[in-house]
């Protein structure tokens, strides 16, 4: 089945291996005209490129993006905008032991029993630079959405047990630390704390969080095509997340209605608006006009350097000891997949709904 | 945009309105053969109907499903399986007085910015009665599963703050108790506090656990069309579904890789399995032979009858109580709806993985 | 696989056999704010009900409607339109020899190895009874195309070797003759022809063409979602159209270039348009702002009442009769479910095609 | 929308411009285990090559392909296979005359009007260099339906007026002449014929057909998804194709019930089968184990030397010359594009219909 292919309206279809030629990406549906070059998309790729601080996997790619098609004269033409990022430092050999035994937290036996066999070279197609292709296609839904005023932000809301602080909540420390989180006391006590897990060869987990400001109302459609479940989808099909949140999620189950409830109010400009935000701006499934909260749970990096136990492709056990370049903790680097999927669910959404009044489609074809 | 349609092979079409002429779904992509009669359908849809407690809405339904295509002599023919379930007890004069304000919590407003318009009566469309439809259709997926071997146990894991203790797991109170959870006690601290909740015109939220066994290994794709993404687009297009996990979910993020893996290790029979299961069973976004573990947030019923704050069509704001008959947690009668669309997404998911192996396929064609 | 839902946006999922309890529909996707009633329906329904004439088959059905969803005081909500049409006049015993043997020209040897069984009853899924859900969906897609001033017609072109002439073609002739011819002179040879079929226990086939006019430029997609395309895939998947064509069709096979482009021009009012119209409407897969002309050739009715050769399900050859109340020529009653089917995709097409132009769509969502 | 995404289970992507750094696709859902090297798929471009005779545009491009995933150990993963083949030859300075008019029988004036602009060069993403990405996924689906026993046999049956002799079908002359065509006289006349039309700057149209043997009996799904609607579908995607036949098609409609219907019989190995093929090996949307025969019929190439009355940008008629190197005939290239495209709907309908019997499936999950 054809797993690689995402989206309704606003579709991408993924390719590449880890060790293999290259990734890339085919952003099909697309409409024309959004200015693009390859510095647009190079700035989000940059975002999760490896080896820009000891906190992240000294794996040295460029991750260069070539645009080549679906731009004419610095615009898009509404054609499928294919976008190739070549492989570069493939160290393979780091990775020729594991051909044999299958990883704990990994794909790798569950590659052997589907398929019969696997690309075992730095995880193949399961490695986490699949996600290259999901940021380039990332970008190009960021440009789309920021043409239409709406702004994302996404960061790292906590590292293992350290958690940011709201109060101290300051958008531009974002970009300042290398775990992208907006609290610098935070940031500083994940550093300690990561570099604990280094000495003890382990690894941590942590909780990522997207704001999108200023999406339209009366997007999202009722019943199975709700914003939020597509947008859980989006989320969750990235490699190492666990759980999916929005607005107030998990504790909503443990609060009442009487708190629970956002009571409407009428703001300064006569605009019905909600009083308080647990719901995370999406009601029944359809954007209500709030900031839209999301949260992404991801898992602890799995290829830790400690011994484990694990079983050969002989069945036989065997403590093995995990080589090769691997992050402390991937929470950072998927800050920007994490926008990236919630950038191209919410394009697809959005257009999905311009057919949902006669007048508004009778108006538009006069 | 189609939003009442879901599933690749295995699809559905829902319809209906809480208080029209009735609710239905239309199941395309069943294979033949499979004995199926109301009866089997009734059973999952009387897990769901109101009335059958104090805790639950004293609205008065029975319904009964009529299947009108897709069955012959007893057995599913391989065409589509239309059900269709009447409305009997719409006491929509309940719902007059809320044509006219925006109840907190609810998609009233939503539909009237998206659509110009609404069928107000008890919600329309966006109502929990909505879920008969997915209810029908998972008891057919239940049942193909089931001929599969495959076995889904879900239950009321917690109501607000009450946790069931996993120590007295006893999956024989399930039905026992009006919560569907698998533990007394709780399900006793349970009724109290849904008791102090109703005194206080109030209401609860909960989460629902979904245990599936006996799940073929290698399902589900690489990258987007992951197991567990699916699942999760599924559980959160639940109406008050706010948070979904997969294993260890939301708690993995505060984990460690040292203790978060899942070592591999071969059992008595010589098969490769995991000595531990915080993965819920879905590695790299495919089974992994485990028990695959699921769990969703529900949000506290927002038709509570306390005076809330809220504005009305004409952007008056306005104190508003809500009639009706309303349940004061919706969590039990949830369960089914998780079990159903688990099912839905599991089967289909398993029909697509069908095609991953060429070998398989030749042999298949033989 | 799921075989009977149509459609991207404007979708719809279709139920039912000829004897079983009805046939029905649930449109998804359709825009709120048609104005929408039973009668609306029932006009295109008794377009192609039987009995209507000699030259159809004698079975009596009223083929009544009911909107049991999506319709609220007089107009479309934007939720799915489930419409259901109940059989009345089954009279399987005429069916039950048809259990034993294959019929020529039909789907029941395929049914027994696709399904391992099937619903014999007047051909069950595979009977013409199933295309009452088209016309159904059929007749909301029309109507919205009618509030886009888009009209239809759609006529019988020729029958067996009867053709009509282009030059005796009067609109307001097809509703005239049971043929549903647009050339009165055309429909009284086809009435001697059939007549003579009918003395032969024999049938005829014959051609249907669709005109649309006033249809937006630019709409369907370049590749592989180019409007002739799925106009093509939308007419071919009725029962007995074995051949699709599009402006000059088969006839552009034999021209030259220069007889076979059409020269663009400037009209009175200043518009590019094309002198001639060989493209049939679309170049490039693309609406091109002239009339869209296609048209379906349908097979003869396979049930004929002359002995035939053919085989029973234990393998052995035998002679058969069918029995049964059989059309001589299903054209004139095809006519309507070419229409359908043209305007479901004709609605599907227009919708995708709104997001063409980003700025359409900043200007959508201001 | 995005159009440039095909199939369900066996899916492309595709993208790429006439004048732009190159053409490729994403082929998404190939099962793991098929040999699959870049020589397999040379072999099917280099039949759609330019520069290969007289008859056919003099543009020098090697279309060497290059496979960048998906393939590891001379064997694809089950993971996207992704192929590129660089533009070499991109005159585009012929091209820019085109910019400011419109060329008749073109995609340009509509491409103008549905996205406000577009990269003119060679026609951009409406060229017929596009057909290079149908054609490279049409060579992995080829090869897998060759390891299911499945072949096909495509060939130009006409060029103008002139038509082969079915008496005289030699396959082995196929590959013989530049027509491909499997009749040595009807080649020699279509030489003579083509060469008159280029003394006149005109082009010719024709017909391609193509035959399917030995593929499985029970394939395509009823109602909508009928076998013969998706290779309708597919085969009228490609550029110049303007009408579409199964059987005896168009000739069907002239026909009578007795004569068209295929009386079934028993072969000598006890098998039920047609005694005649009139409907082509398809009943009912499903493949009957009879050869399926399908034919596509092509328009003249727009592109002439001619002089031709077309309007401007500006909106002033102009008389236009083309130039470039253009295809006197572009039926002979496009007989491995219409048999790219069928071969991917086989393998996907096929890959559809592994589950329509639940006992099947159980067999196969054991």
């Amino acid at each position: 089945m054809s797993g690689s292919t995402f989206g309704t309206i606003f579709k991408m279809a993924t390719w590449g291996e880890s060790h293999g030629n290259g990734i890339g990406v085919v952003v099909d549906g697309c409409p024309s005209g959004l200015p693009l070059s390859e510095e647009d998309i190079q700035v989000y790729l940059d975002r999760r490129k490896p080896g820009t601080s000891k906190f992240a996997t000294q794996r040295k790619e460029g991750d260069l993006v070539e645009i080549i098609s679906g731009v004419f004269e610095g615009r898009t033409t509404g054609t499928p905008i294919a976008m190739l990022v070549r492989n570069m430092d493939q160290r393979s050999r780091d990775y020729s032991e594991i051909a044999d035994y299958y990883r704990p937290g990994h794909a790798d036996l569950n590659f052997d029993v589907k398929y019969g066999f696997r690309d075992y070279r730095g995880g193949g197609r399961s490695s986490g630079r699949e996600t290259i292709a999901r940021v380039a296609a990332g970008a190009v839904a960021c440009k789309l959405l920021k043409s239409l005023g709406v702004t994302l932000t996404t960061y790292t809301k906590s590292i293992g047990p350290v958690e940011m602080n709201a109060e101290r909540f300051d958008p531009e420390e974002i970009n300042r630390n290398p775990f992208h989180m907006p609290d610098p006391v935070a940031a500083g006590e994940a550093a300690a704390y990561l570099q604990e897990c280094m000495r003890n060869q382990n690894s941590s987990g942590g909780v990522i969080e997207c704001i999108i400001r200023n999406f339209p109302q009366g997007v999202g459609e009722p019943v199975f095509e709700k914003l939020d479940a597509n947008l859980a989808k989006a989320v969750m099909s990235i490699g190492a997340v666990k759980g999916f949140e929005i607005g107030d999620g998990f504790a909503a189950a443990r609060s009442t209605g009487l708190t629970n409830n956002d009571p409407f109010t009428v703001d300064a400009a006569g605009k019905i608006t909600k009083a308080t935000n647990h719901a995370g701006g999406i009601l029944g499934g359809i954007s209500d006009g709030s900031a839209i909260i999301l949260r992404a749970a991801v898992k602890p990096t799995p290829s830790i350097a400690a011994p484990q136990m694990s079983v050969n492709r002989s069945g036989e056990a065997q403590e093995i000891r995990i080589k090769g370049r691997h992050d402390p903790v991937i929470v950072p680097r998927a800050v920007v997949v994490v926008e990236s999927m919630a950038a191209i669910t919410l394009i697809d959404m959005l257009f999905q709904s311009m057919t949902s009044r006669l007048d508004d489609i009778v108006e538009f074809f006069k």
